[in-house]
């Protein structure tokens, strides 16, 4: 049995972002040397997912897919942007207070959609890998988004493989 | 290699409930002596969800922290609380049957959105563990959420392990 | 350890489909032996997913049990059933192109809102194995959902199981 992690980064942008890691994980899964199992793309980011989508070969000025602008023009009718504190529940003053002790400005914690647009999308796919290779189909890309509008920033993206 | 499964409790109310059942997810990563793999926390109960969030320092009167309250409110615009039969299609005639067979009331079966809500959210969550500790990072908390509020029940919280 | 794998196919209609796949997944955890681990049901479309419910007894006339059908006029809400092009910005033109140069009409890549469904729900799930059998509580059952609604079409469910 093994079990084999790896972590790697990417820098987010002050709108929904969404990089195809499809390759880093296929590379973290030859790494491995598994054959057989479970590959788990996981975001400890509670502002972020990991999505299996089809490629769009259209982006529109910002460089997004179409399809994930879509997706965001779904999400913002669910979840709108957090544009003013009140505007949510979250952060409430306590939570505010919190972050202040750790330094960080007011205006940060005016992340509630991106939270809760995590939510509904998941925290990691898992993807079964059948003789070296992950099952994606012809048409299947691994995406981490990050929903944070309020700082462009570094984020893990997470891959556990567990298998023989 | 190892498999470790943990079972427990959880007291839900008549309104959507959210355990922060971070610490009873370690407990049983530490009895199960795994240092790396991959943790489900997973619900059997088909109107409740397993989530990663951030804690929220805030509560409202009825103790929901403010995050997940925010939740509650997109989720309510989505799939609106059933208060009478005909509102969704289902339950059906036969499925009251069905339940009134196991000596259920049929007001029980108005529990709709719950069912709704959950497969919304996913009925669990897939963790990395390395080298004896869960991938959350500083702010992941893990919540057992349960929708159904037409009645208070107990309910079980699965931790399934696998590694070495 | 063992990691076994199986693919079988279901048809899909030319509206949402719902297929309970719960005998199938039993009958290839039976075949694996495996007594305790974990079994991901997942879908390589990315416009299908793989969810976890209660059975309903009563079905329209269409043969959609209710409860599916109320789910399909959630969606319906979040995410319009694409009728023409311009609905979406995906499929844009080189992605039209890109699907020409395969074969397919224009009109296959109007399955936007299969996408961004198959996206909310999600990819798999995966549920516990103990003690040889799945822990699916009384009333879970596993549904493979086609949202695609341009074609009804053949798709591969796959189980991976990973345990001993």
């Amino acid at each position: 049995m093994t079990v084999f992690n790896k972590k790697f980064k990417v820098k987010s942008d002050r709108i929904p972002t969404f990089h195809d890691v499809s390759k880093q994980v296929k590379e973290a899964l030859n790494e491995s040397g598994v054959n057989n199992g479970i590959c788990v793309v996981y975001s400890q980011h509670t502002s972020c997912s990991v999505i299996i989508q089809e490629y769009c070969h259209d982006r529109n000025y910002w460089g997004t897919e179409l399809l994930m602008q879509d997706l965001v023009t779904i999400l913002e009718k669910i979840v709108p942007t957090c544009r003013t504190e009140g505007q949510y529940l979250h952060p409430g003053p306590e939570h505010i207070k919190f972050a202040a002790g750790n330094g960080e400005p007011a205006s940060w914690g005016l992340n509630t959609d991106a939270h809760l647009r995590s939510v509904i999308l998941g925290r990691s796919e898992s993807i079964p890998i059948i003789e070296g290779k992950l099952e994606l189909g012809e048409f299947g890309f691994i995406y981490f988004a990050d929903f944070d509008q309020v700082r462009d920033r570094e984020r893990f993206v997470m891959v556990q493989i567990v298998g023989e």
